[in-house]
């Protein structure tokens, strides 16, 4: 079928998410689309009350404050009060999406320009609600790329998820657990939609319902997204039910390597048989603690590979380059999925220092498969970080299984990120993808689950079964005074 | 990756199932594998009590005594009893099945031949449950051609099935249901559930208990399947759960047609710009009843349109040429899949005639959408028909939307048959595809609905309250009793 060329709005999420963005919308480009991206201008942050202290420098702080917390050994309610930091935090980014979204609807200049520029579709990151209030605003086709959304993991706002098997991302359990994992899954997946639906829905319910009316709610204008192009893979993934109209991208960004420039080059041979270790800890590291930083020199200064370790500074890391070199061994890494796909992708197995958010149980995945080994950052010394490198370096087990994990993402019919593309281009062909979506989240709950329909049979039954007693008992009263009378 | 040539052991379903399995086993054979088919020997039929009729007679004579019975209006009593033969037959045709099953794998020399082969998998169609069996004996990987099982459709066996928006196919209902079709889409999965169990059942659990011990359920060793490849595709299906490993190949049979025999190709030239009408009724249309027959001649003779009709007789219509062909305007079809998806193929809209099993419900999937007409055989005649024919004919949006529906079946990024073929070397390729497969299949009811961890979590909850309440009032009595003693 012949492709027009597209013309895509996309509204992004920031930090770590726009890595995942730009490369889709890249392909776009090369593909000869034409893309738009929102994003608030720089007047945006001036109205803020402290113009200086950005999201960025926020998050940064915040992890610096986590590390602390975890090694200094605090009390719970210094941890409790840095949640409840964060928390507020998360509730004023989405307020302030919100008043981005708000400022743009308002704009009737730049409304015109958008309806006349007539969008094939809207592309967003559902971490936050903006793209899916301005997709049904358009009334243009909406595609998702998406792992969290503002209701938490984004199976679990589309598919059926039964606790029992499907451990909720955050909890760190498995798809195969005991009774009180179960229970702990359950508790965590209660506590954390009320947490997100406190959090964050109260500013989209007011911006939707100031544009759409107060019959219309949020949660329903995002589960009508046309297309889910889902940042995960089942070698990440445990298997679970899902949807006709989620696409599995998992390791999308991955490709193989280029050759390394000259002088890392030849730092990677130096290192003979031994290897190279690579070091990352993301994009949110900005103070790694001092203390922290010399235990984990001293475990690599025993060891006979050689380190790459991005430590700070704006120069990035080729690290696809670094990660797909013949002489890497291992990869420590602070479990984003960003580079734990990449590891998946070439093969390194991974030692593991989760800090925040989806980490401890992204690791904690790679960990039950047998292809991580996770150290705790709250009780990180040169020894037990040096024991940790030393097993998963000497015992061929993790290697393997990151080999045959890489073996099974790479054997696809089609490369994620064409896959994705297909189905962008897609929605753009049929207008939607009407037929892969279900409507049944128009259902109120009840009758989701047919408990209308249970209680109405029940009642049929009982009444047929009271009825059938009255009768019965009719009859017997009759006969009874029957034999009364003839008695008498 | 590269693939050695696979040792594939089949193990079909009769029928017009085998029509289905045939194609892919083609495909695999011109790709280098080799294919073993298990196939009933010509002594299996001999021991039958009655040798000379077989299950393709009986189907037949079901078929036309069924007919019979809807023209003739035949008594509620009459179309129960031939509901039952129906049924007895179904069991009569497992209970042989099973027989075949313990005659191969009592047969030592066979059975050490097909262990000495290595075979890398077992294909089977679950619509018999021998493969299932045999695969677990063999322990070999187990890949499904599917779409109807011993429990009904597969759907419902491996993904989570909310009766609410997923109608049980032979119900004749949709994705969009008021309350009493949900009431009645409820009681017929709940009926035809309880039938599946009591009809074919007991010969598999004898089976299986017989080779693996009591403990193992059948169900158990099906839902453990690696691969489903599932004969549907959504714009067929409704929009509803799936799992990972469920690989969609509805219309994996279809191709372009091929030109025409000189005499069919003068035939469809000869009818101008009125075009032709192709009608076939599938594998099982023994004896079609004359008076039909005759009202279906009368009201094709007042159409312009010319016919080619498969009546009867052993030489096969090439039917997918035929529905590919410019000229062709409509099918009419009994509503088997295999017919269904070739008019979806080549967008040609349908005239529906219903005969039995799933036809009526496949026809009333393709009739919500738009794009066939159905006419029921119990009230057939040539004014109802001709209109029907006129209907479909002279209304554009049929056409429009049969259309839509081959464009969007046919915008996929891999045929289906390629995508089943890539899917089956995959297994090969990796001993399995346990990554894809939940096995929460393992788990007790109450387990996997997680009934027992909201009880656990109630009892807490009630027993926190009784202990709290218990305390206040253990406080309260002693004030009392504190004041009490002042007091005196």
């Amino acid at each position: 079928m012949s492709n027009r060329f597209l013309i895509v709005l996309v509204f992004p999420q920031d930090g770590s998410h726009w890595i995942n963005m730009k490369v889709i919308i890249e392909a776009l480009h090369s593909r000869g689309h034409s893309v738009s991206v929102v994003r608030p201008s720089d007047s945006w942050y001036i109205k803020e009350t402290s113009p200086h202290y950005t999201d960025e420098e926020f998050f940064r702080s915040f992890v610096s404050r986590q590390i602390q917390i975890q090694r200094e050994g605090k009390s719970a309610w210094t941890r409790f009060s840095l949640d409840m930091e964060l928390k507020d935090r998360f509730s004023e980014m989405h307020r302030k999406v919100c008043e981005m979204v708000i400022q743009m609807l308002e704009n009737k200049q730049l409304m015109q320009s958008i309806r006349e520029t007539k969008y094939d579709l809207v592309l967003t990151d559902p971490a936050n609600g903006g793209g899916v209030v301005l997709a049904h605003y358009l009334n243009v086709p909406l595609v998702f790329n998406v792992r969290w959304t503002i209701h938490g993991e984004a199976h679990f706002a589309i598919a059926p998820s039964p606790l029992s098997y499907v451990p909720f991302p955050v909890a760190e359990l498995t798809d195969n657990m005991i009774f009180f994992q179960r229970v702990r899954n359950f508790l965590v997946y209660v506590i954390r939609q009320h947490l997100y639906k406190q959090t964050v829905g109260p500013h989209y319910s007011a911006l939707v319902s100031r544009y759409f009316g107060p019959e219309v709610d949020y949660f329903s204008l995002f589960q009508a997204a046309d297309l889910w192009l889902m940042r995960v893979d089942f070698v990440f993934e445990f298997p679970r039910p899902t949807m006709p109209n989620v696409i599995y991208m998992g390791g999308f960004q991955c490709k193989p390597a280029k050759p390394l420039p000259q002088e890392l080059e030849e730092f990677a041979q130096s290192s003979g048989e031994h290897g190279i270790i690579i070091m990352s800890l993301g994009t949110l590291i900005g103070q790694f603690p001092h203390d922290v930083a010399d235990e984990i020199a001293a475990a690599f200064s025993h060891l006979p590979q050689k380190v790459i370790w991005r430590y700070k500074g704006d120069r990035p890391m080729p690290q696809n380059d670094l990660l797909g070199h013949p002489k890497t061994r291992l990869f420590v890494a602070h479990g984003g999925t960003n580079g734990i796909f990449e590891a998946i992708y070439h093969g390194v197995p991974i030692v593991g220092l989760p800090l925040v958010f989806d980490q401890p149980d992204n690791l904690s995945r790679m960990k039950v498969k047998g292809v991580a080994k996770v150290v705790d950052l709250a009780t990180l010394d040169r020894n037990i970080f040096s024991q940790a490198l030393q097993e998963v370096l000497d015992e061929p087990s993790y290697r393997m299984n990151m080999q045959r994990l890489s073996r099974l993402h790479r054997d696809v019919p089609m490369e994620p990120l064409d896959t994705a593309l297909f189905w962008i281009e897609f929605v753009m062909r049929h207008k939607g993808a009407a037929h892969l979506r279900t409507e049944s989240y128009r259902m109120p709950w009840y009758s989701y689950h047919s408990v209308d329909v249970m209680v109405f049979l029940l009642a049929v039954v009982l009444f047929t079964l009271l009825a059938f007693i009255g009768i019965i008992r009719c009859f017997c009263c009759r006969a009874c005074l029957k034999i009364t009378i003839k008695e008498e």
